[in-house]
């Protein structure tokens, strides 16, 4: 079977007792003095000293190809293609030649710095079949661009964003049977950085090892939108100004559980992380979240969403929302506005009758309605009637967002994969 | 050769394809219904199904032993004993017998959730020779106490503490060796606790692995001590209200590395951690910090901590500090406080002629004596004169508490390991 032969390190990492320790040494300073990473890193920083050469992959196919699983039976991050994509950095040598293999199980030392340092990053993204049988990307610069910093953030290595989308393009293909022909059907794709350096000390990792595993994935509504109910937190707090809430880090998550398995015990399925005495409304659990309501003053109706203050995720589906609405909305008087807003004035809202709709918007399920937050001791309604599963600005975003996703409409945001 | 047997897990987590689906599921809706985490975890919650049950330990000795390094070669977590301990939990059956194994790679799935949602958290803890030749560890029950709050935090099991310790006893006897026999050195134990599940859905892991590794270490001044300078950080935060910082979570590292490697650049050792616009001293690196000064008004000697209000984490160094500062210098005059205190404070006491030392407190050093602390472009002076490297107050501190670990002193936070 696959999965037990471990996967082999090109850059000899398994552990030998006679690597010489002034070796590894070196090689942790010179990481430190040639990797300039600043707080406020972007992809320019932290250049590794050779960077992704697509060139040079090398393509290893399965012997044993998996069955593909009827479509009622896929369920989110469960089963995965027959292979992987996956390459090795030394902070000696850079990026080195990445591998497509059969998927397989990593072979770690048990000392590896991602077991304890949580030095780990990663992406969602999906990859589509359009009405032409072609592959489709949706804006994997993007994903690219925040993996790097991400990465940067953590002192894990940078990397050229292109070359990554080329080398992940040739991974479709191999695995493009992988990707279901249907709407609302994708192959997830799960970029992940983890550093792999096997001592203790805590420090910036002298190696890491980035790859992609893909899952194929079913609509996340399969029989039709269901309004989701959160509970609002404000006993714990996802992230902090100054802190890593903005990047897509290992991290940011399983502290984030205990909150939502505590919401779930009480019958509703997310929490709603609210900040500050003021009680700032950022994200609902894994993703960004807009309300539409109208202006208390004008009556006008206004798109709101937490700005990019450093404590809310980067969405590449909240970006896309805002543009969307920025294009299509605003000339239908609608204000898109990236502010601040507390969970009185969405409370307000409601009770005043101004209340329009609510949802939560990420890779996973585009747009996910709200019918009601539990907060204070009272539930706020949402806009939605008792049979109602959806409003309609929510239903319409997201037709807008799979149109161009799946290649309907011809939109600079979907990227073709190569034939 | 060992590292490249893979580690083999007993619940049979290495993947199949043809493992029901609905099993995988039902398991985790157990896991969910059968584990009542509170965000206020303690080791009382989270009761696993089956605890551990040392006399089910089954044990493998290696057949290819390691040399022992000359102790001036020991390099903090570099280098690892012959066998590892591992318990593997699952949320159906609970802790599955324990095993002392070669020390050998761990061979997980890629969508293993340890490396993507930082499902991680660990301990760190030394086993001493005494002058008899006996084992040493120094009060392990505060790290078995701390790993379960630590675990139940991230939706991990937990397990009892003192079954652990017995466990972890009969892992020294098979690694007695790799204890080297002399004052300053150690043989450094790792707990660690991963999430293990094979899914990419962000939830609680319905499998987990609690591994022990050892690594023998030197002195951390292996020459004497020498004193440290930080730099003050301000526009970064490693802990806030309402988040982990408490807690000994790999996600607290990873995020903190790129300001220490910021700190450095500028010359300096380590970074201190301030919180908030008062800019209160919080934690130095990764140790917790001390400062004696003379009260203004009243000239007494103080020694300050800050207080454990959910972002500083409970060392066992630092209650140590506490404690041993309670009952010996206190019936000297010295005020011994946990409460909030400012850099300013520092820089007052410091420009006014009342600062006596600094000093950081953790397991690997034991006390860090600090020589200066750079904020807002000055150097606050912390006592010591150029020639020094030490303070009495940290000095003695050290002698206390080394009496107690290796035994010197008879003292109810040694516990001996049974013969």
């Amino acid at each position: 079977m696959l999965q037990q032969r471990p996967f082999r390190l090109l850059s000899s990492l398994s552990r030998s007792s006679t690597r010489p320790i002034a070796a590894c040494l070196s090689a942790s300073l010179r990481c430190r003095s040639q990797r300039p990473y600043s707080i406020h890193a972007d992809a320019s920083v932290g250049s590794p000293i050779k960077d992704i050469e697509p060139s040079k992959l090398s393509i290893t196919t399965t012997t044993s190809p998996k069955a593909l699983l009827p479509p009622e039976e896929l369920i989110f991050g469960r089963n995965f293609s027959d292979h992987m994509l996956s390459l090795e950095w030394t902070a000696s040598e850079g990026w080195l030649p990445a591998r497509i293999t059969p998927y397989q199980n990593l072979s770690l030392d048990p000392a590896t710095c991602v077991f304890h340092y949580a030095f780990e990053c990663f992406e969602g993204m999906k990859a589509y079949k359009d009405k032409n049988g072609g592959i489709r990307l949706f804006r994997p610069e993007r994903n690219m661009a925040r993996l790097n910093k991400s990465s940067a953030r953590i002192a894990l290595p940078t990397f050229d964003g292109d070359a990554m989308i080329e080398l992940i393009s040739k991974f479709l293909k191999v695995d493009e049977r992988f990707i279901p022909d249907a709407r609302g059907y994708s192959l997830y794709l799960r970029p992940t950085m983890i550093g792999t350096q096997r001592t203790l000390g805590v420090g910036p990792p002298a190696s890491a090892l980035l790859y992609v595993i893909a899952s194929p994935v079913g609509p996340y509504y399969p029989t039709g939108f269901k309004a989701v109910s959160l509970e609002a937190t404000d006993y714990a707090v996802r992230a902090w100004p100054g802190g890593v809430g903005d990047k897509k880090l290992g991290a940011n998550y399983a502290p984030c559980i205990v909150p939502q398995m505590q919401a779930a015990s009480r019958g509703f399925h997310q929490n709603l992380w609210l900040f500050g005495e003021e009680e700032y409304v950022t994200e609902v659990g894994t993703m960004n979240l807009f309300a539409a309501i109208k202006n208390k003053e004008t009556g006008q109706p206004e798109l709101l969403t937490a700005p990019l203050d450093g404590t809310i995720l980067e969405g590449v589906t909240r970006d896309s929302v805002l543009g969307l609405a920025r294009e299509r909305l605003e000339p239908k008087g609608w204000k898109i506005l990236e502010r601040k807003f507390t969970m009185k004035e969405l409370a307000d809202a409601a009770d005043e009758g101004r209340m329009m709709e609510v949802f939560g918007a990420g890779t996973a399920a585009i747009v996910s309605p709200v019918r009601r937050i539990s907060w204070k001791g009272r539930l706020v309604g949402c806009g939605l009637a008792e049979n109602e599963e959806c409003g309609p600005i929510t239903g319409q975003i997201k037709d807008w967002m799979e149109a161009i996703q799946y290649g309907d409409e011809d939109h600079p945001w979907s990227y073709k994969v190569p034939a």
